[in-house]
Formats: C-alpha cells, structure tokens, sequence
C-alpha cells in the first residue's frame, strides 16, 4: 500500500531494488569489506549512486517509501462502528487470556509490524519461520522474512474447552476482552525444538524463554486476528507508540526520500550519535535529498538488567534537546515489540518490522540482539554473523543494510570518533557494562562520551534504584 | 548440464515446473488433504495432467529428466591426466587428516551430490544453510536447498599450521592424500549452535554429533575441493555407488521420462513395495510412459542398531530376485551420503541431492530421518513435519513430493495393504523394532510381510550376531 502525497515532496532516486531478483549493487564501505563474497549480497553502493530522476508532472505522486512486505500494510484494528458487534459476539466465545508479552505480540500483528501476517501463526507459518526464516507469499509471488515465531501458547484446559469452535476471544491479562482470534488452529507446542532452533542454544536462562516460553502451555493457537481497539499502555508514552501507517505518513509529511532506521534498547551515546549523523551526511553524498531517521527504541519486554523504557525515552529526549540529533530530521517512536535476545534471528525481526513502517536503510551493529551465553563465559553468538546473516536473509533483498562502523572514545581528540586501528591505543571502549557502571558509582564518563542532559538521566535513574534498594535492605 | 540423448527416448510430460517462480499445480490426494493450505505449495495435481507434447523432430534430444541444482552437475575428480600432479603439488602442502565421515562427504561433494556446491562450506554457506536452510545463488538466480552444513572441522594445531597458506592436502583416515583443498576459509566451529540449529535440541545421544561433532576440533575450514581419484570403498558394494551423472545416464538408457526416489535405510517389506509398485501405476496413469523408481538406501554412516549397508543391499536383492519389484523398471543404487536422524532438516538433503540424480518425485513417509527422542520417550519430532517442512523447503519447488500412504498387514487379506481407517481393527503395524525382535528371535512375521528371500537375509544376520555376542560372553 503505497499512499499518495503532494508533488512538492520529491520522488527520490530509490536505490533500495525493488522485490524482483535483479540483484542490488554491493555496499562498498571499509565495514563492509569482509561481506564482499559473490554470494553475499550487500546491496548498496555508497560511492556510485545513481542519478535523480526528474521529477514527475502530475499533481500528486505515490509516497516514495519504500513497499510494506507483501504489497499492502496489514491493519487489523475493527473500525469503530464495528467495536460493539465484536465485543458482543466475544461474549459467547471461548476464552484465552493473554500474558504482558502476548498483547506486546498482538499490538504488533494488528499494526501491521509483521506484513503480511494477519494473526498469531499457524502452523504452516510457524513451520516456515523456524526452519526457513521466512514464509512463502501465495501465487509464487516470493518470500518474506520472517524469522521469529510470533505465537501464542494456549493449555490443555484451553484447547479442550475451544474444542472445534472457530472463533475465540482473546483477554488481556486484567481480563478485558481484547481481541477475536478467528479460524483457529490448534497444534502442539514444541517447545525444546521451538527454542533450539530461534536460539541456537537450549541452555537455561535465556530471558524471554524464562518470561514467555517456559511455563507457556503445551500447544499453539493461530489465527485471523481482530483487535477491538487500538492497544494502549497509559504508561505516559503512548503518543510516541506510532503504527507503521502514522510513521509512513509522519515520514511523507517531511518529504523523506530516505528512511533509515536504528534499533536500540540502550541509552543514545555520541557514538550512536556520531555514527547515525554520519550515516544521513552519506545518504547526502549519494544524492537523497532528505534522509531522516527512525530512533526506535525497543518497546516490549526487555531483561531485568536493561534500562527501563520511561529512562530510555527520557534519555533520548535529551539527547535531541541538547542538539546531538536533529529535530527536524529525526523521528522518535517506540517499536512495540518484545525482545528475544536472540541475535542473528532476531536482527532480521528488527529490520523486517522496520520495512513495513517505511525504512529502506538499516543500521546493523556488532552483536545485534546478541547477549552474553547464560551459562558459558563467552557472547551467545558470533558477534559478526548478525550483520552477516541479515545481509543474506531471504525476504530483505530490497532493505539497504548499513554496517556499523565501531565508535569508541578518542583521548586524544576527547569526544566519541570512529576507531582508526592505526592509533587503536588511543581509543577507549566503553560497553554498556561500563556505562552502567559509570551511572551507578556517580563517576563521570569521559567528557563528550554523552550529552549531559542525557547522562543526568541515567544517573537519577541508577540513585534511584539505589534509594529503592536500601529502602528495602534488612535494617 | 542436461545431457543429450536419442530420438527413441520420449520427450515426456514434464509436470515438473521449471525453477521459475510460477507456482506448481497442487497435489491433490488423499494423503495430502492436510496440506491444502495455499502457502503449502505441494506440486503435483495427480488427477489432471497435462497432455503430453508431441515428439521433437529433431534426431536427438536433450535428457528429459530434471536440471540438476544450478544448472550443471558438479564434478570435483580430477582427470586422470592431473592426478600425478596433483598428487605432487598435495606433498608440500599443510594437511588435514579426515574422519571417516568425512570421507563420504568428500565422496559426496565430488560427485555432485551437493550441486552447485563446489566443496567443504565457507563460513557464508554454513550461515546460510544453518539459518535459511537454503544457499543464495549469484546473480539473483535463486536459491537452492542446502539445509545440512558440509563442512570439516579442524582443531588448532592444524589451524595454526595452515595459517594463511591457501591450499591444504586432505589424507584419509589411513593417510593416503585424497583430495586437495583450495582458497580455504577458517572460521569458528560453533558446535552448540550448530547442533541446535541442526537438530532442535541439543539433548545428549544425538548419533551423528556423537560420531563426528562432539569430538570435533573448534575450527570449519572451507574450500574448493579436487579429489584426486574416485572414492571407494573397497567393501564389494561399490558397484553400487552410482554417481549422479551414471544415474542420469541410466535413466536415460533406460527412457526414463519419470524418476521417482525412495530413500531408505532399513530392509525393504511388501508395504514398501506396494507403495512403490502404486506410485508407478499413479504416474502411469498420469501419462507418463516409463517411470523408473531409484531405490537409494544410505550408504553413509548410521546409528548402530540399525541394519548394516552389505545385510540391506543383499535384501534389497532379494527383493528384486524374488519378483516384488520389477528389475525392468527399478535402479538399485547406494546413495554416500552420511545420516543426521536430523528430521525435518535432513529429509530435505535427502530430497535435493535426488534432484542432482535426477528424480523429479519423491516419496515421503512418517517421520522421515527421524529417531526416538536421545533422553525423552517420545519421538525427537513430529512426525508429520517432514513432509511438511518438505513441501514448503525454498528451492525444492521443481520437485514433486509424494506423501507416503501408510501401509500395514492387513489381517483380513493376509498381505500388506493401505491402512483402511474405517476397518482399523484389521490391521496390524509392524514397526522396525517390531520387525527386528521377530528376525532376532527367529519367528515369522505375518506371511505376506516381506518376500521369503529377504526375510531369510535378516534372519542370518541377527542370528550371526547372537553367535558373535555368544562367541564374546565371558564363559
């Protein structure tokens, strides 16, 4: 679904390809210099771009983002006039009640995060996802990515009491009733199988298995779903919980000829900062007129030890007040999705969602979604296969990935800068261990590791963790 | 690389599609019925064929059986006219001694089996294959399926005195040089990945990780394979191992316009039989005029309870002599590939390397790969995943994929026969473990079960073993 704007936002030269099996230029940057095997297909030439075309005539042009997977942008919000009807033929309908992190997943499915899925998935999607990490689009019309399992796990309470009924309606956690998942399908929830293959690992202590999958009942349901109303939080932050729809139209509002997004469920750095100015001056050199950037902040269920959603938002407000990133060029919003922690599967997640808002760049770093091993000394993954496997995955030929180029702390020079391996004892790396470290104890970071409206943030938030805990330590 | 063959040689129905992204008409029978689903793109519309083209004019024709994987069939034995050289050329080179079980995947790349693989995995094939099942041709041509990593593990020793040299020698397990391989890759041998990835559990017991992982060094290395000369065995069954491209020529001496694969790694009984025997008749009825069956049993290492290779060639003789299957239309022929009891992941090796032969069906049964649960007592997987996962695998949409019909002893009739579920009183299943008890005990299964001959090849093998186990007892 393509919208329609005005002729005073450009048409851009579009160099993301389109879906077809042309394959895309390579990705010429320094960073990329180990991804340059013929089989592996980075897709953008940042030193050659081709030249705009000229503008179109007509009164009003197609939106210049780029295709939400599948064609068309998945809603599957009930428009108003139909609410009452749903919510009184629910009534009669077998019962499923969600946990936190289901209705994470049905705000998810029914913006449209996951086109072309339109419910929780059935088995034959759940099969494809698994094992192929993408799923078959009907009348030979291709893949999609898709390369988490995005199900909901019912008991055998559950499924005896659904029986062979079709519909069932879905409550959340307080018992509202929520949504309608509609011909359902039933299968067994193979859980070992389940993780093994989304992780690469079966070890315990992986922490959305622990909150989500564990205790989770032993079969799951698919289905058509319907949500009866927009899914909110009245946490304070819903306005910046965009749909892909309001961000596609936020972004033709500006006249964006690219978007890149940045995933991250971490406190903004200057060398976050650095590295996503730097990426919208290359967009400029290749010729994109107006490059603006999606700060997406990861919105779901996250582990105990990362810092809280209303901190990180906070944070990054700062971070655009004090002028380190452009107000006018860039957008904050929350991804609404839980986290996996789960790596070179779960990247690909990141950046699929982020098609279907309208992002054609996306920034991929060291280790995305990646975590230490939870029982081996040792990170959990590769951290090079992320970028790696998301630069081959099925289903994202058309995204432009842009590797990270490694910021750290230059000393000489005393702000954040990209490390230059010729001089790599002058640059010090402060990992988000550190950076904790630094907010707990109250030190300083280095000057110019982080705008200080920004890192007055972290430290109120750690002094009030520590008040919090010494409130409750045995006198 | 379609070979060329004589006029005399029917230019069939092709009902197999092209690899093009024109999607396959449906298999419609009853054993599919649970597939119907419009993302399960099962490929073959039984009911309806074509209608046959009319004969070419010209005097020869090209091979009617399927393009192997990439277009051409890969071949990695050197000519005899380098071997000398090469031989010279490995004495100076860093070598890396071989398991046994990678003896047969040399064996197995050189003759094409892995087509368009062209040796061990590079570390993007490895990713690709443990994560998308499936290899990225260049050029936009594609994928092809690939969903079990070919690769050879190294330790650090022999890592070191590789370093950056770009050819090593591969020796055999007793040292003979067999192969070089060229412009290697060392990359990491993350094992727990791999196996989780590979198998969905990594539950201790795993067969082929207990043969050829565990013990493993921390190291894959990848390359260009040349093999010296062909590998073989020496075991009397090497006539036996027929390559891909002396399959395909006989298929073709034979005028083979169908190739249906049954793979297989047990004794073969009159329910195997009759199903192969009804899977002809359906093809014939389809309009094909001589459709060859390629019984294929796995050649390559398997778990220790499970008949040895020279017991079933000798039974699947028997079976032939005895009338059971028609010489005239059926290849005996070992198939070198190593087993995973990998399931759903494996089943589509198992596929695609038939494609590289030349088969355009497949017959699929219960549970294909599969295995008892290593430390559950339930099956490792779900039995209907693999047809499922099959039928869905990205690059194995030229293939037709047959379900398995289940057959059992029919009490009534006194012979194997389509379960009848509305008579399922009527018979009796008699699984390999059930089957095993009778010939290690010497009693008779049902008469009907398994052609006398055949029979008699089990019975002097278990009774062999009891003699040897008496012969090792402590007196």
């Amino acid at each position: 679904m393509a919208t329609t704007t005005h002729l005073h936002l450009l048409t851009p030269p579009r160099l993301h390809a389109s879906a077809s099996s042309v394959p895309s230029p390579r990705l010429r940057t320094s960073a990329s210099a180990s991804l340059a095997h013929p089989l592996l297909l980075s897709r953008l030439r940042l030193t050659a771009p081709r030249p705009s075309r000229p503008r179109r005539r007509a009164m009003s042009v197609r939106s210049s983002l780029i295709d939400p997977d599948g064609g068309a942008l998945v809603d599957l919000v009930t428009p108003p006039e139909r609410r009452a009807a749903l919510r009184a033929e629910a009534e009669a309908l077998p019962r499923v009640r969600l946990a936190p992190v289901d209705v994470e997943w049905a705000h998810v499915l029914a913006e449209g995060w996951a086109s072309p899925l339109r419910g929780f998935m059935r088995e034959h999607e759940y099969l494809q996802s698994l094992h192929f990490n993408c799923i078959r689009l009907p009348d030979g019309a291709g893949v999609v990515n898709m390369s988490l399992p995005i199900v909901l796990a019912i008991g055998d309470r559950e499924k005896e009491e659904i029986g062979d009924k079709p519909d069932v309606a879905l409550q959340g956690p307080d018992g509202g009733i929520l949504a309608i998942l509609r011909r359902v399908e039933i299968y067994p929830h193979n859980k070992e199988e389940r993780i093994a293959r989304t992780w690469g690992t079966t070890a315990p202590g992986l922490p959305y298995v622990d909150e989500a999958i564990a205790q989770a009942g032993n079969w799951l349901i698919g289905g058509d779903l319907e949500v009866i109303e927009p899914i909110k939080y009245n946490d304070g932050l819903d306005h910046y919980r965009l749909s892909p729809q309001q961000l596609r139209n936020e972004f033709d509002k500006r006249g964006a000829d690219a978007v890149f997004a940045f995933q991250l469920r971490n406190p903004v750095h200057n060398g976050h900062a650095l590295l996503m100015n730097d990426t919208r001056r290359r967009l400029l050199e290749m010729g994109y007129k107006n490059p603006i950037l999606l700060l997406h902040p990861l919105g779901g269920f996250t582990k105990a030890d990362d810092v809280p959603l209303p901190v990180r938002m906070e944070q990054h407000s700062k971070v655009l007040e004090d002028g380190v990133l452009d107000p006018e060029t860039t957008i904050v919003s929350i991804f609404p999705s839980p986290m996996h922690y789960a790596g070179p599967t779960e990247v690909q997640w990141h950046a699929k969602a982020r098609i279907n808002a309208g992002a054609n760049f996306y920034i991929v770093g060291r280790d995305p979604a990646g975590m230490g091993h939870p029982t081996e000394k040792r990170d959990l993954y590769n951290p090079d296969h992320g970028k790696k496997v998301l630069s081959m995955a099925p289903g994202l030929e058309k995204l432009n990935i842009l590797p990270f180029k490694v910021a750290a702390y230059d000393t000489v020079a005393k702000k954040m800068a990209f490390f230059d391996p010729s001089r790599s004892k002058d640059f010090l790396f402060i990992s988000g261990t550190k950076m904790r470290a630094f907010a707990k104890s109250g030190e300083d970071p280095p000057d110019g590791f982080m705008c200080p409206g920004g890192w007055k943030v972290l430290v109120d938030y750690y002094n009030s963790l520590q008040t919090e805990e010494a409130a409750v330590a045995p006198v």
